[in-house]
């Protein structure tokens, strides 16, 4: 059957108000990007025909994440049932299966999702409602999945479970795929009779079963079903997924020296015979080619690291660094949206800001390029095989010309050319004895005090 | 009862020989402050009337990290009930509950203390003895607590104990609450006819059976007796401490990227929507307000933070620091004793110390406010809205009036008005060719070595 | 008996395809040397006569590693038994024990080997061949040991094992102590008549009982066992070597903080009450002396750290540091071969580089020795108590006196004398109104755009 018939709702109208944020749950981040988006990427493996997210009122960030998805607007919070109403126009004359999911378990497994929707299709009647279930360590008071011999016959609050029932260990996750031409006849004839007062989605498999219809389930696991509703579980859930990563760089040929102590983002790249060192922090948009050397306490974000390189101890790479190949960045460096050609050297104490440094140039240690005037950036270029002398300001916007050389502690304000050597500094003056003098003189004083 | 009925006997004379260390251990630094001092605070919960800690001789430091609580020197080690006689003078005339507690079991927690103290009030005949029992995973050798129907009966040493005496799973921690009018006559009583030759503190158990008064237990924890006694006890307790600090931290507001790499301190305050990235070390005396952003790789101690800034990556804060709201701090950046009035930036590579920076300035990367002379530390005063050029010095004592420029690469050693332009650097100057004849010779001179 | 009768096998050839590595597999790193370095020293321990390491074709960078033991090459992989007749002539004459190792094997311990040996030298008829055994958790599809009332029976595959020979918990490493004298003999019988088409090195257990000669087997630990096949597993050793430095180290009377996060060399040498905040990295070749403070966020490699020194935070020294006795180093401070004489201080965002910095010199904030010209390396000299201003340049070759001051800001490229005042920087000029008028303009221009 093809996948068009698809359809997701994606649930992440909660306030999250354990989280004790001002930021709707679903937007705090996981491995560098929100939650949700970690759900749609998942989702989007399945290439969905539709995918509606339901929100809570003012949350715009969440509706601007998730675009060009559209989102509907939950204004009451009247339970599960309710929210997935929601979506009701957004899914009109859809008749494929949908997928209803949940904004805050963001470590959800496309296997998972594929296991349900090849259930839905599966069997001469295949099950009108698939529930992803799970067997947690604790099953505490989760509602637990009845499973009788035509698949699963309800699902029972852990509050209204017979002591019997509450020795199942088959749990509910709240997954759900469900035949999309049935969903919203099932929605209208949920009820609010219970403690809470709210229309739960759940009860739409005794619906079903009532209407003679099969139901099934699928086994997920505990690990890709934790729920982030504080920030200790969002703690958890990032030690997971930074867990995944890490794996998944060692597997791929990286070496991690010491694993638990560096941070990945979803989307680091990383060529193989990579060596990471201790304290390694990998914000978004990171790639890293072959054999490069990524030494211990580096911090980089949306930088490309050609192969062979060899990165820190300590230094920055911020957004649109872009090192080339065999070049080196040193300790106590930041490069900013700056180019270091092939073999180029930054070894010290370097800010680069807005230029591009020609290959095999030597930046001396304390370099820096002036590129804000407080008002504007200016570029500074700096051709192949320069040196340019430790200490030194280059006033952007300048242009240091193929194998110029700059004199140590310069300030340069105009284009140096090629091949000649520009010096701007004092002239060094001497004064015989002064700091002996200073010295008595200031030792008399202490003694004064 | 009212609290005033308390005394504390805090035992910290011990040498902590397998500490390898010249300092007592006592001494030694748990959450950034030393270990006797949390149990201190703990104590101090109680509100006691009077709190004397009993040292060895030579343990000035501890005396004074007590101070004003009064301690008295146990000269000879003739066991724990010696060392409590050695408080008797301290607390004449003194006729409420005394605690006994431990220096080297810092983690111990007030509840437990109180529950010791609530049943030392409660009953018909309230027990005399009050001990403070744990049931370890491996119970070992620790001495074993008899309890019967009248409540606990007796205190076994392990290598006295009988096989059967040896499976009770319930162990002395050595915490005690006593009658304080009783207290000296037993340990008086105390016999030192044992193998280590030592008078033991729990025999008190026995002799207030003896004098047929009841005694009772209370359970505490095994993670809070943690006792420290060598460097890797020492690291687990710290590592406790700081699993305590982080869960507080999170379930407060603040967002740990990665819990196990943020080291706090005992102190540390933080405010709400606070993201704190891995590997940062708060020292002791620092606050943060709500949503600052602290970056990977940060160090602070006694610094405040207010509300909105973004502090790192690689930002160190030593003590004094005020960085007021929405102002930034960035990388390889060291301030100390200096403010960052409202919405300033100090990005890159810059040392300010001893300084006000106005609000809105920007300091260039590189920029060093040059405070000490070797002798005397001087004052740098930049006003609001002033532009440092990249790789200045500014000499103190100086003052840049609000809205002036300095020039990169300029060394300021005068005033400069407000809004106006300082420069100080030298004239850039040329030499074509140069640099193609200096390679041209070095290259030379290689070849001919 | 002597222990001259000892030879070693390491069997090192392997390709360690699931390393992803262009790198032979024994020389990945593990606590910052190469893993059959590990083995060799463990080896090395029991004095052995002769160590040959059996590699595989194109692995000189083992034959180097393991220099001036000599190598052979196992050109055909055709199994554990043909590598060890590979040193057949190595070990030519040899007449007393053989052990068998492995290179990714790096955790072994000497003291299995040592006990190895130990029974082989025992009881009236020795074993001829003892094996190291282990008891894993999880035994899973290793070979195991089949043991009876003559000591090891055999070595069984776990694909050819019963269920019930299954069932036995004693696994097979490996490792192996053989009678010299035999060995070559039993290696000529072996056959490869088995699924993979190879000669099983285990098989000559089963060929000395057919000899009617007694085996036995001695139990390691799983631990030490441990097999590096993958970076996972590389990942794994590394966290179990360090956690074994830490240990040590901390047992020796150190502080760490955060054990976890500091990463040891396996050279690192600490003097007594050394304090290692979080988060620092040793590379090899350190030693601290005793009382020393290395701060969070320090790197050190190839360094001397003498008595009460304090280092960092975010200090980093390189090869060829030498700090002695109660200097100071500072934050985004970078020392390489050099000298920083007692009592000095090099405190905050310098580069110190081929130098010398005599005993209680200051080092200003943002001071770079400029020691590269491009082509050669250049020293730069500071006498006892000079004090150099913040932000200056020293341009190497040069000598500063004893007790001279640089003046902040300056580019030092001649000699100052002892007691002499050295500056070098632009005269500081000033344009009113300059930056309120440069804001108009610049204000005028952002409203045109």
């Amino acid at each position: 059957m093809p996948q068009e018939n698809i359809a997701v709702i994606v649930l992440a109208a909660g306030m999250g108000t354990r989280m004790k944020s001002s930021l709707p749950k679903v937007m705090h981040r996981l491995a560098d990007r929100p939650m949700i988006n970690h759900l749609l990427d998942t989702v989007q493996a399945l290439a969905p025909e539709r995918v509606v997210t339901v929100i809570g009122p003012g949350m715009e960030r969440v509706a601007a994440a998730v675009a060009p998805h559209p989102t509907v607007v939950q204004v009451d919070r009247l339970g599960t049932g309710h929210a997935v109403a929601q979506a009701r126009a957004a899914l009109a004359n859809f008749t494929g299966t949908v997928l209803i999911v949940y904004g805050d378990t963001p470590l959800l497994g496309a296997a998972s999702l594929s296991a349900m929707l090849d259930l839905r299709r599966s069997g001469t009647v295949p099950p009108a409602v698939v529930v992803l279930g799970f067997r947690p360590r604790d099953p505490g008071h989760y509602g637990r999945l009845l499973v009788g011999p035509a698949g699963l016959e309800a699902i029972v609050e852990y509050k209204d479970a017979t002591p019997e029932q509450r020795t199942v260990d088959l749990c509910n996750s709240g997954v759900m795929a469900v035949e999309g031409t049935r969903l919203f006849g099932w929605i209208d004839r949920l009820s609010n009779d219970n403690a809470k007062g709210e229309y739960y989605l759940t009860d739409i498999v005794g619906l079903a079963r009532a209407d003679g219809l099969p139901c099934g389930f699928v086994e997920g696991d505990e690990e890709e079903l934790l729920g982030v509703n504080s920030r200790v579980e969002l703690a958890a859930a990032e030690a997971i997924a930074q867990t995944r990563l890490r794996h998944a760089a060692m597997e791929g040929g990286a070496t991690l020296t010491d694993p638990a102590s560096v941070h990945f983002a979803w989307d680091t790249r990383l060529g193989q015979d990579v060596v990471i060192g201790p304290n390694v922090v990998f914000g978004p948009g990171v790639s890293v080619g072959d054999r490069v050397e990524i030494r211990a306490f580096c911090h980089l974000e949306g930088a490309r690291v050609a192969a062979d390189c060899v990165i820190g101890p300590f230094a920055r790479l911020r957004p649109g660094a872009r090192i080339d190949e065999k070049a080196h960045i040193g300790n106590f460096v930041e490069i900013k949206n700056a180019a270091v050609e092939p073999g180029a050297k930054v070894n010290h104490l370097t800010y680069v800001g807005d230029a591009r440094i020609g290959a095999g140039a030597n930046i001396g240690a304390g370099t820096i390029t002036c590129n804000y005037d407080g008002f504007d950036k200016s570029f500074t270029d700096i051709g192949a095989g320069a040196f340019i002398g430790s200490n030194s300001s280059l006033v952007a916007p300048v242009k240091i010309g193929d194998g110029a050389v700059v004199g140590a502690g310069s300030v340069i304000t105009r284009e140096v050319a090629a091949g000649a050597l520009a010096v701007a500094r004092g002239t060094q003056v001497e004064m015989s004895g002064w700091a002996d003098r200073f010295r008595t003189r200031k030792a008399a004083d202490k003694q004064k005090e």
